[in-house]
């Protein structure tokens, strides 16, 4: 439903959950697989809506709508497949010592009513149809989507068609809803007591402020919040010296792409000193110089953006290698690069933070013990690159086991924008990248967030969660006594 | 290695984690099962100081040093099967759309140094080589056990163990470090730089104190809180009227084990209004003040259990059932047992709080639908029992569903203290009971706290964890393009 009031919106979400129908399967599946075809069918619509209120271009938005409707397809499997529910099985064992054992079982339960706050540059994949509440929903948690500035049509349009497929399927309509709201609304949202759990994805301010709301509630709930990051990409002596376009290029496609606009936009890149660093970065400055990064989302986004590169310019340790050089079509974002070394970077705090937009920080290093220590000092990262060659085996090592502790994803030889969603992927890193790191907001194991482990012990059969019962009615893969296993259980 | 120097343990604890040692399974598993059997092998002298310390009963101290030496065991088989990598890899498709698919490998890695808070009322199983340490070291983690003033010799003489055990495999001194100190170093650890989670087991004024530390950190890290709870325990009429007797020893002997300091204590007892439900309270009462409840933890235990218990006889609405009704053995604890009905209950909120040691309330319910709006009510909680007939369906299933969304374990005809530790174990519920209700901190899967998911996109499989390699070195079970498999990977 598309709703202004709060109340009315986390009742019905409340209900949902509690509805049968939301612990059964297939209609989980059947709902997301019918919002994806959803989404397909009226697609032109969605993509000259989006277009209008983002400026993305054509081909970004329709990439995008495939995107994120096989993302919906993908969760319908996992609403079947129920490996979210990690069910595990322990069956009385009389002889345990020191105590007799009883039937213990576990299972990942849904939480309920979800808070979805969707990302200003994903109207569509990272939106009220996106990852965050095909996730949830696969679970059976229901949703509430705030719907955002940037693209309050785009919103109401799937919000629209999601209502249709919800009323087809059979499902209640408290499954989903979009909450049209401000700021105020939103804190509102967070601290309703029905609410178990909020998914975001945006700017740290807004990440700590729905944080901070949470911490306020009588019983504070988890905020999975994704708030980006700088996403160091490395590029070694070796990288360098033997194939510095093609490098390059893979990094000025990272940091153009969608006008810089992705939370795993390369924001710092460490080059070599020397000449072969200084070559790479006249051929990195070039391409970046010379390509059209487009407008950018919003009018607030491209002040922000002017506001930032103006900060940049003023640090006095920071060398413009690129920036006003020539004309742009009408709003066009002008992209910038700057140039600096690993002693100063170190001392400019102005650096660590992201600047929105298609922008990036060249910083030179001497050799690999300055480059390792400085990463070692760098703060958690959704994302890192690595540009090596073979030859380099012991950097290569190196360099994983310094970005290890402290990123989500590391890339070689590629830059870290284009997340693939799949069941690998993991899109979540150190504080401040997200404030859980144990959780990834794109790729199959995005259910993760929005169960709860409960234990059934010595419980009859008929008042276990389905997941759980003997016969295995959902058919899913358990471990029980140890054993994988998708057998029903017969006992003795 | 056992000292009060913080800075020489977290420096020590931060190279063991790094050291490949603690990466191989096997050393790890050789470190658990040695410490298992070193505790077994001076189990008479770990008796004897773990009884002078906490006063706890001869058969509870043997009882609980046989559970934490098979906790160790099985967390060594959890060391090597794997399981808590959630190994998930995704081989390259170059004809995903909308874009083609790197290889992308994620596992989840252990986290580094954790700080270890044990708990007063177990000095062994939540001790310094307790379920937190086990768990940590079964992933990997380095461990940094905080000494507990109510057990420090205890303490030191387990941590002198874990350090023989540690030099025999050959693992880094800094793999479990003994902490002596007070609140203010407590702070300091968790503090650290170096210390990437905490595990903790007490009140929920320290484990909130513990989290207000990690909140002021540049970088905050996980705390894992387990703070107790009221585990509500439901007599139906059906089991008031069919067998008081019955139940009534099983929840008496929930109230009193352990002198009632065990926090799945059931602390408030739902029984039926009317003469059933009057009988059955009768003969609790009678059982509670028939039983030796053994004395409490420690002096400041003992003050403390007297204050909670002239707290809740000050309030006129609490009935008392037992009490100063014989003399009892020099020091035992009291048991005490206070009656209310459902309208005086939701208004006090003193029996909202756990009173630590041998004391319960019993909350008089007209009928099922004042008896589920209560437990509607209740916050969150570790663990619920409910004592039922079958023939009480209905009744049983709206329990059930009461009870899920705010415990973490649901017990049928069993008090709920006596926690089995398995893989199918649960002990963990939403706030206040843990301050993150993902979590376990007791059986199989208390592994999850100490990891965090990276993944790896195209990267040389020399440089993968070896979790994530091709051939599968650890020879654990993998999900590789949704297949669950254990066969090494052949790349094309």
């Amino acid at each position: 439903m598309i709703t202004r009031d709060l109340e009315e919106l986390t009742a019905a979400a409340s209900d949902a959950g509690a509805d049968p129908g939301l612990g059964r399967p297939e209609l989980r599946a059947s709902l997301l697989s019918g919002i994806a075809a959803a989404m397909r069918e009226r697609g032109e619509e969605i993509v000259a809506v989006a277009r209008r209120e983002s400026h993305l271009a054509e081909a970004r938005i329709r990439g995008e709508l495939e995107r994120t409707a096989r993302q919906l397809e993908m969760f319908a499997g996992i609403a079947t497949d129920g490996d979210f529910h990690d069910a595990v099985i322990d069956l009385p064992d009389p002889d345990a010592k020191p105590i007799p054992r009883p039937d213990l079982r576990r299972a990942r339960l849904p939480r309920g009513p979800v808070a979805v706050f969707g990302a200003g540059n994903f109207p569509l994949a990272f939106g009220v149809a996106g990852g965050d509440t095909a996730s949830a929903l696969a679970t059976g948690s229901p949703v509430i989507s705030k719907s955002h500035s940037g693209h309050t049509g785009t919103d109401e349009l799937v919000a629209t068609l999601i209502d249709e497929v919800i009323a087809d399927v059979g499902l209640p309509t408290g499954t989903h809803s979009l909450l049209h709201t401000g700021h105020d609304g939103a804190g509102e949202l967070v601290r309703a007591p029905e609410v178990t759990a909020v998914a975001f994805t945006g700017s740290t301010a807004a990440g700590l402020t729905l944080a901070g709301h949470a911490a306020d509630r009588d019983a504070p709930i988890p905020v999975f919040a994704e708030m980006g990051s700088s996403n160091p990409a490395v590029v070694t002596p070796g990288a360098a010296a033997e194939r510095p376009e093609e490098v390059a290029s893979l990094l000025a496609g990272g940091i153009i792409n969608s006008a810089g606009q992705l939370c795993t936009k390369p924001g710092l890149v460490l080059v070599p000193a020397g000449p072969a660093g200084s070559a790479f970065a006249d051929a990195l400055a070039a391409q970046v110089a010379a390509a059209d990064a487009g407008p950018l989302l919003s009018a607030g986004i491209s002040d922000r953006y002017d506001s930032s590169v103006e900060e940049m310019d003023a640090i006095s340790e920071l060398t413009p290698l690129s920036g006003e050089d020539r004309d742009r079509p009408d709003g066009d974002a002008t992209p910038h690069l700057w140039s600096t070394d690993v002693a100063s970077a170190s001392s400019i705090d102005r650096i660590r933070e992201e600047v929105f937009g298609p922008a990036a920080v060249l910083i030179r290093y001497e050799d690999a013990t300055e480059l390792l220590s400085f990463l070692g000092g760098t703060e958690g990262q959704l994302s890192a690159s690595i540009f090596s060659e073979e030859s380099e085996a012991e950097l290569r090592q190196g360099l994983v086991d310094r970005l290890t502790p402290i990123c989500g994803r590391i890339v070689f030889d590629a830059p870290t924008t284009g997340v693939a969603v799949c069941m690998a992927q993991q899109h979540g890193g150190p504080y401040p990248a997200t404030l859980d790191d144990s959780y990834t907001s794109v790729g199959g194991r995005a259910t993760d967030r929005f169960v709860r482990p409960v234990a059934f012990q010595d419980c009859p059969d008929r008042f276990l969660p389905a997941a759980l019962r003997d016969e295995n009615p959902l058919g899913i893969w358990r471990l029980v006594d140890g054993r994988r296993t998708r057998d029903p259980i017969t006992r003795g």
